[in-house]
Order: C-alpha cells, then sequence, then structure tokens
C-alpha cells in the first residue's frame, strides 16, 4: 500500500492529514491524548475502522501521560479517558469496540506496573493495526468473487484504504476485483458533505489505476436506471443484529434505487462494525454534525448564513435493501439475523 | 419582488450576477449581445423563464449593434447571432422559444427600418418579460390549491425568483401558499453540483422569510421515508408532449422517492416549457457540463485533477413519476399527452 492511514512511530501517531487531502498530502502528528481525539472528531482520520484503530492508540497514549501518577488515580483517569475517547464520533461502532478492546488489556494487567501495562497497550493497539489489514484482505477476496470481469461498480463515500489500516473494505473488493486481473471501471458518488468520494475515493482509485469516474450523488440514480452501473458495493459504520446499516448520507437512497431496478446492493465490513446489542436499525443514533459542513466548504461559503441546516451524517439503509454483507469470514446473505448469528456461532 | 433578476434599463441590459449570489450582491451590466450569450453560458443568469427573457434581450442587443449597416446584411447577420443565442444553453426550450418570438418580430417588420424593427424587438422583450411575471402568479396561485395549510414542501435546484422574471414557479407556488396565509415549511436541497439550492433558493427563502431548511441532496430520501417531507414541487427546463420532464440533475430520483412513498411529485412550469415537437423525454438532449464543476467548488479543489468525470446538467422524470404539472392556464394530470393536448387546444 503506497498510502499510510495510520502510523505509530517513537511514540508518536502519525496520521495522513485526510480534510486537506487531495490538493495537500499532509501529516498530522501528536503523542497527546486529546489531540487523538480531536484527530478522531475533526475527522483528520475517519472511517470506522482506522477510527477504531486510531481510538486504540489514543488509548495509549493517554496512558503513557498518566504513566507517572499514583495506579488508583491512573485507573480512575483512564477509565474517564476512555469514556472521552469513545465519544469521538458517536455513531462509528468500531471506536467503541477498540476502546473496549485496550479496557481489557488494562484489567487483565491492573496488578502490574503501568509501564507494562502502557506497553501492553501500545502492542495490542498494534495488533489491532495489523489483524485490520488482514481482515480487509479478507474481505476484498471473498468480496472479488462476487464481481463479474468487466463489471462497473458503483461506491459511495470512502471506504477504502483511507477508512482502515490500509486495502480497505468496499474499495478493498473493488481493488482485489482488480488485482486479479478483472477488467473493472468505477463510478464514485462525490458523498456530500464532506466530499469523501471526490477527496479520498477518487484519489485512492487515480493513486491505483483503477479506471474511475467521479459523479455528483445525484446522478447515480439516472446511471442505474439506464443500466451503466452493474452493482453497488459500500462500507458501513454500525451493522445492526438483523442486518440493518448505518452508512454515509446517502446510502439508503442508493439502495431504493438498486433495488427497484434489481442490481446488487453489497455491504462490505469487518465483523467489529456488527453491533450486537442493537436489533434494528432504529436503535441506532444518527450523529447530526455541524451546519457549517453544508454552508462552507473549505472555508468558502456557498449558503445565506440566516438559513437552517439538518446536515445528518448517516443514514440506516434496511436489511431488505441489502443483497449481501461481504465480512472477513465470509459472505452474508438473507435472512441476516439467521447468517450473522450463524457466523458468530462458528 | 425584492429581487431584480433581469432589467433593462438605458439600453443596457441588468443582471444579478447569480455565480456570486448569495455572498455578493453584483450586477452584470451590458450593451454587447456576445455578453449577453456569456451571460447565458457562464450561468451569470440561470433558470429556464430568466434565461428565455435573456435571450430576448440579447436579441434586440445584436439588432442595435448591427442597427446602421445594410439591411440584407442585418438579416443575414441576425440570423447568425439569433442561432448563437439559441445556443448558448442547449436545454432550456425557452431560449429558444423566446429568440423564435423575435425572430416573428423581424420577419413581421421586414419591410419597416431597421431602427422600428429595434424599437419593436425592446417592446417585445419587456412584454415577454411582463408576461413572465403574469403567468409565474398564475402557476403560484394554481399551484396554492394543491398544498395542505400546515405542508411542508421539498424543493430541488432554483425555480424561484432569480430562474424567472420575478415570483418563481416552484418557488411561485411556494409563494403563494406562504403569502396566502399557510404555515408552509420548506427543505431546501443544496442541489450539486451548482448549489443552486444553497446559494439562491436559500437565499429567496431567507429574504422571504419563509421557514425553510437546507439539505445535502443524499437527505431527501430518508426524511421522505420518515414521512417528514409532504409533497415535492419543482421547475422544469424542458416537458416533453407525454409529460417526461428534464429538469436539474437529481430531480428524477427524488421522483423515484416520492413513487414508492407515495408523496406528490409536482412540476411547476410555464407552458412555453412544453416541447411539442418531441414525443418524449428520449428525444431530450442532456447537456454535459465542465469537469471543474465537480473537482472544484469556487475555485477551491476538491478531487484529484487526473480523476474523469461525468457532469450531466439534467436528468429526465418519466411522465410515470409526475402527479401533476402546474401552468399558469391550469394544472394537469395523467395521462399528460390528454390534458397537455386538451389544454393547447383552449
Amino acid at each position: 500500500m503506497k498510502i499510510k492511514t495510520v502510523d505509530f512511530i517513537n511514540e508518536e501517531m502519525i496520521l495522513i492529514d485526510q480534510r486537506k487531502l487531495p490538493v495537500e498530502k499532509v501529516f498530522f502528528k501528536t503523542k497527546n491524548y486529546k489531540e487523538g481525539i480531536f484527530a478522531i472528531s475533526d475527522m483528520i482520520v475517519r472511517g470506522a475502522p482506522a477510527i477504531g484503530i486510531v481510538g486504540a492508540y489514543t488509548v495509549y497514549l493517554a496512558a503513557k501521560e498518566f504513566e507517572n501518577i499514583d495506579k488508583n488515580d491512573f485507573f480512575y483517569k483512564m477509565n474517564l479517558a476512555c469514556k472521552e475517547i469513545s465519544k469521538a464520533r458517536p455513531t462509528a461502532v468500531n471506536l467503541m469496540w477498540a476502546v473496549k478492546e485496550q479496557k481489557k488489556i488494562i484489567k487483565k494487567y491492573e496488578n502490574q506496573d503501568i509501564s507494562f501495562i502502557c506497553k501492553k497497550l501500545l502492542e495490542n493497539a498494534n495488533e489491532i493495526k495489523k489483524e485490520d489489514i488482514k481482515i480487509n484482505k479478507n474481505i476484498g477476496n471473498y468480496g472479488n468473487e462476487l464481481i463479474d470481469k468487466n463489471a462497473t461498480i458503483l461506491t459511495h463515500c470512502n471506504a477504502g484504504a483511507l477508512a482502515t489500516a490500509g486495502y480497505g473494505t468496499a474499495i478493498g473488493v473493488i481493488r482485489s476485483a482488480h488485482l486479479s486481473g478483472k477488467n473493472i471501471k468505477v463510478f464514485a458518488d462525490e458523498t456530500r458533505p464532506r466530499l469523501q468520494g471526490a477527496r479520498l475515493t477518487a484519489f485512492e482509485l487515480v493513486e491505483e489505476g483503477i479506471p474511475a469516474t467521479l459523479i455528483s450523488d445525484s446522478v447515480a440514480a439516472t446511471l442505474i436506471r439506464d443500466k451503466k452501473i452493474d452493482l453497488i458495493v459500500v462500507g458501513a459504520d454500525r451493522i445492526a443484529s438483523n442486518g440493518d446499516t448505518a452508512n454515509k448520507i446517502g446510502t439508503y437512497m442508493l439502495s431504493e434505487i438498486a433495488k427497484k431496478f434489481e442490481i446488487p446492493m453489497y455491504i462490505a465490513a469487518p465483523i467489529s462494525t456488527i453491533d450486537f446489542d442493537i436489533k434494528n436499525g432504529k436503535e441506532i443514533i444518527i450523529e447530526e454534525r455541524d451546519k457549517s459542513e453544508i454552508t462552507h466548504i473549505k472555508g468558502v461559503q456557498i449558503a445565506p448564513k440566516e438559513i437552517d441546516v439538518y446536515n445528518p451524517a448517516f443514514d440506516v439503509t434496511p436489511a431488505e435493501n441489502i443483497t449481501a454483507i461481504i465480512t472477513e469470514k465470509g459472505i452474508l446473505y438473507p435472512p441476516f439475523e439467521e447468517s450473522i448469528s450463524k457466523l458468530m456461532k462458528k
């Protein structure tokens, strides 16, 4: 992979500043856990798996900050810090998952020295990252089975290398198909408001040399109707036990058009994206983001200041609109309640 | 109306430069017909009816430029100029219609002095403008009959005062409902790529004091599903004899969602938007606009330079997805072939 989304070198977390892509390739470097939280909430890093990894490293940075205090204080402060880190983005279940994994480490080694706990937290964060790349490659390989050799694929937002430790989920599927020699073409939705499609997916596809065309989000429906798109593959921010999937705003709309014109709608996501604590999409709280994302683009005003704005970051695609969920352990088909629970029993 | 979209004072055409709204209120003034063409092609003015009016004044400006040449040369040059003006935007039938109306004036007075022909061309352009405002008010009044007293209305792009001589078509309906004392709320799609919803519709609604919320184009589908929107009303750039309607890219997608969730989808447009020369939407040529509209916003780069782009300005909503077409002569219901042809026989 050319793109290094998250690195951790010499006690420092290094992130490509995704807010500045594709115009500038700038790195955000920090040893401070509050800045780790900022990197997540301000979307220097985004994409559920990448957020999880950054969350895990941020727990480690917090631990380093509290390394030299009394042990009871350490546990108290780490508990608060973990809560704060978990809340940096409300929808991404991977973040909560990664923080929980780190809390398990703290619990497991609670009788050891703080410095030992710190060491284990760093090892675990590194492990989560390594595992993520492996998971993504598996998702890519399973997904590739679903792709015809001349397929034209639509994707929304960025579920690519930049959303993960590397490789990508939805773009991982596209990458695998491309690398296996298939003649793949991609349409990439620009994905308002934050334009992750235009900024990140387009950037990745150009870097990888995969033929790709950028469109505004309103174009997809006519392309699907006119049979210019064979399938849709997107990532997920959170999947309920029944398969209902929260993903970037606009995914639900695509799923309705895909259903009407009978093209497959695939979700590509690691199992960590499945939230077994919630039964269905109604329980997913949708993050509302700042008005300025709609009224301004990169600081340039595009709407009157006085206008009200509704800016949900995600929508929920109902399970019935989803053809299959591609995970690192295989492809899940409806009914998802069954296929998900069966997968977990393995 | 506070907003003066097109004025013609002291031999000069004066346009609000809509490319600069809502941040700057700048006027584009010209006595030169080539600049009139530029105003249309560069979208200083946009919206089918407004383009028609500017087209009519631009024909007059051409005539003034050729006022002192030999009469045969005048007719020859005017013929070329009219062709050029007609082609400034390919999809808007109103432009072609307005230029044809001016050509009729030239034909009618061909035995008169050129200066007399010029006078008649100006009178006719003024008349087209006056008539447009009257038409819009009639559309507004007819449309108001379809609006419940507490309706929440979705609109896409800008079919408002800024798209017409004043008042508006789709926003004319909203304006009439608001002015008649109804408790109207509006959701406005921002309308990528050129953001006419964010820049112009939001601006007009704020100016008029109509409660309005701006959303990115991908949000509408969930709002409709969640019953937060009672009806959709949009303008049209061209309507085929069977009711198929070309309008801003994204309209078709909305029509599919509206149909699925059984909310009304209304087109508000003057009869001049109906192109009787074409049977259905398949005959409508869709204008493809420049790549830079997708890769840049107001000069700011948002996508890699190397990426391919597909940027259609319009899409075609099939007649079967349209609940009614609101014209200045009444409301047309399906089957539109019949209702349109009946209306024309009146």
